[in-house]
C-alpha cells in the first residue's frame, strides 16, 4: 500500500456470504484451539448442513439458522404461525438431510416493543406444530428488544447410525433428488409479486414457500439404506450440488432434461421455470449421491421415490456441467441464494 | 368485551420480557410433545440459565443469547474484538452457572452488507480468543443480512456430576456473591455518558462491561463441593435473586451493609453504587445459596472467597427483603435488566 493510497478494507456485500465464511472457517482453522477434549471429539465442523460430534449416545447434530425480517420472510404476507413453522422446519430439514432426527430447540428472538403478544404466540403455534411432528422438544431461548423482527432457531440431532455429508460423494455416484425444486422460489415470486394464478398453483407454491414440508424423516433411513452424500436444497439446487462437489472434491454432470420440474411450475413460468427449479432454493428437499446399486435401494424404499438427475464425475473438481437431451453443454445465468448478493 | 370496545390485544413492551417468556413457557407446556424421546430425557427446559438432559456422557447443556446492535452495544464505544469475546462470555458464564463445561459453539450473524469484512474477522479474533481460554470449539454458525448487527452464540455444555439449577434453594441456605457487582454497570454508564474518571477506575468499569472475566472455570468445582443453587448476575443481583426465589419458591433475605461494593464504585457512583450492585447487572458473577456446611468448603476452596450476603428463608415466596445494619426494611426502587422496561 502506497502512502497517499486509503486501502477501506473489504466489504461484506463484496465479498459475499459464502466468501466471507471461508475467511472465517480459515481463521478458525488457524486460531482455533486444537487441544481442547471437545475438539478431539469434533466430527464436522463449519461447512456442512450441521456440525457434528461423537458421544457416547452415537453422533451429536447441532445446526442454526437466523431469519430477519424483510430479508428472508415480509410481513405483507408471511403469517406469524407460517413463520413459526418454516423457522423450525429450515432447521429440522439440516438434521433431516445429516440424517439425524431432531431433538432439541433453543428460540432466540429479537421483537419490537411496539409488536402484539398475540403474535409471538402464534409464532410459536407454528413452531409447536412442526415440532411436534417430528419429535422436538423446544428447551429454551431468549428474547430481546429490537428494531426488525429475528428469529434464530438452534436445534440439536441425534445420528444412531452413519452420517450424511456434504464432502462424500465420489466418481460414479448418481445424483438424485426428491420433490420438486423450484416451488418454493415460485412461492416467493407469486406472494411479492400479487400474481394472479389458480387458487390450486397459487396454493402449492405459497405452502412451498411459507410452510416447507418436504419428508424430513427420510434421512435416517436413507443413512441407514447406505447414503454418505446429502445436502438439503437452501441456496437452490445448482448451488446446493456445487457444495456438494467443492466439498468433496469432485465434479458433476446435471442432465437437465431429467429434471423435474413440477407441471404448474413450467405452466405459470414457462422459460423461468428451469432456472428456478436450479436456482430458486428453499425447497429444502434432499439432494444426494450414491453408488447405483444404494440408488436401486433407495429407490425402492421411498414412495414418491427420487428421480436421478446426474452424475458425479473425477473431471475438474468444483465444475458443474448442464447438459440438454443432446448430451450437449447448456449456459445458463444463475446464482444461488447468496443473502448479500441474490435478490429475486 | 363489548361491543363497541376494540381489543387491540397486549403490546410486547406493556408485558415486557419476564411476562413474554412466562407466557411462552405456559404454551410450550400446554402444547408440547410430551411423548417424544427428547422430551423424556429433558431434565430442565425453559427457565434456569441452560435447557438440560440426561445423555449416557453426563448431563448435557446448552444455551443461547442474542446480542443486537444499540439495545446491548454500542459501536460508538464498543470494538469488534471486545464485542466477540463478550457474546461469547455471556454464553459461557450460562454453562459455567450450571455447573458445567462449555465444549460446542455455532454463531449466527446478522450484517449489513456495508460492514467491513476485517470487522468481522476481528469479531472472530475475540470470541476465538476466550474461546481458547475455556476450551470452547467454534463448530459452526451462519451468516445473513440485516440493517443492524445480530450476533446469537448458542454455546453446548457438559455438567460431569451434579447441575446447579436456580430451583433448589431452601429455607437455612447462606447466599453468596463471588466477586463486586455493579462494575459492568459502571463501564456502561462511564462508556455512554464519557465520564470523567481516572484511567485505573475507567480501565477497571471499562473492562468489566466490555470484556466481562469472571471465573468461569469455578461453576464445575462448586456443584463438586455440593452447592446446588446458582446464577449468573446477568439481570442485576436483586432480580437474579428473586429469579432463584421464584424458580425455589422461598423468600431471601439480602443485609445490604455485606453487600460487596468496590470502593471505587463508591468513590464514583457514591449513592448510586448500591442501586448499581444492586441492579446492575451484566457481570456473570455467580450468585448462589447453599447450606452453612457447604458455604464452608466453597469458602475454602476459592480465592478471592464468595462474601455471604443473605440468607434463604421460608417466608412469603418470590419475597426479596433488604436489610440495613440494624436489620431494619429498606426500600430501593430499582429494575432488573429487562430489556423492555429498563434504560440506563
Amino acid at each position: 500500500m502506497t502512502g497517499l493510497c486509503y486501502n477501506h478494507g473489504m466489504r461484506i456485500a463484496e465479498m459475499g456470504e459464502f466468501g466471507l465464511i471461508s475467511k472465517i472457517a480459515a481463521l478458525i482453522d488457524e486460531k482455533g484451539d486444537r487441544q481442547s477434549p471437545a475438539y478431539r471429539d469434533l466430527l464436522l465442523g463449519i461447512g456442512d448442513d450441521a456440525a457434528a460430534w461423537k458421544s457416547p449416545g452415537g453422533t451429536e447434530l447441532i445446526t442454526t439458522d437466523i431469519l430477519v425480517e424483510e430479508v428472508h420472510f415480509d410481513f405483507a404476507y408471511t403469517g406469524w404461525k407460517d413463520l413459526g413453522w418454516k423457522s423450525m422446519a429450515i432447521n429440522i430439514s439440516d438434521i433431516n438431510s445429516m440424517g439425524g432426527r431432531p431433538r432439541y430447540a433453543l428460540v432466540s428472538l429479537a421483537l419490537p416493543g411496539r409488536g402484539e403478544v398475540s403474535d409471538v404466540l402464534d409464532l410459536y403455534h407454528g413452531i409447536l406444530e412442526i415440532s411436534n411432528i417430528y419429535g422436538v422438544t423446544v428447551a429454551g431461548g431468549n428474547i430481546s428488544a429490537s428494531d426488525k423482527v429475528v428469529i434464530n432457531i438452534t436445534l440439536t440431532g441425534l445420528a444412531e447410525g452413519n452420517m450424511m455429508t456434504r464432502s462424500s460423494a465420489q466418481p460414479g455416484d448418481l445424483v438424485a433428488v426428491f420433490g420438486f425444486p423450484g416451488l418454493a422460489a415460485a412461492g416467493r415470486k407469486a406472494l411479492s409479486q400479487y400474481l394472479n394464478l389458480d387458487a390450486d398453483a397459487l396454493q402449492l407454491f405459497k405452502n412451498a414457500h411459507l410452510r416447507p414440508a418436504p419428508d424430513f424423516n427420510g434421512g435416517p433411513l436413507m443413512a441407514r439404506l447406505g447414503v454418505k452424500t446429502a445436502i438439503d436444497i437452501s441456496d437452490g439446487l445448482a448451488a446446493d450440488l456445487t457444495h456438494i462437489c467443492t466439498a468433496s472434491k469432485v465434479a458433476a454432470i446435471l442432465h437437465l432434461n431429467n429434471l423435474p420440474v413440477h407441471p404448474l411450475l413450467k405452466k405459470y413460468f414457462d422459460r423461468d421455470s428451469l432456472k428456478m427449479s436450479l436456482a430458486g432454493g428453499e425447497d429444502y428437499e434432499l439432494l444426494f449421491t450414491a453408488a447405483p446399486d444404494i440408488m436401486n435401494r433407495v429407490d425402492a424404499a421411498f414412495d414418491p421415490a427420487p428421480v436421478i438427475i446426474g452424475e458425479i464425475t473425477a473431471g475438474e473438481p468444483y465444475a458443474l456441467s448442464l447438459l440438454d437431451e443432446g448430451r450437449n453443454p447448456v449456459h445458463i445465468d444463475f446464482s444461488g441464494w447468496d443473502h448479500y448478493k441474490y435478490h429475486d
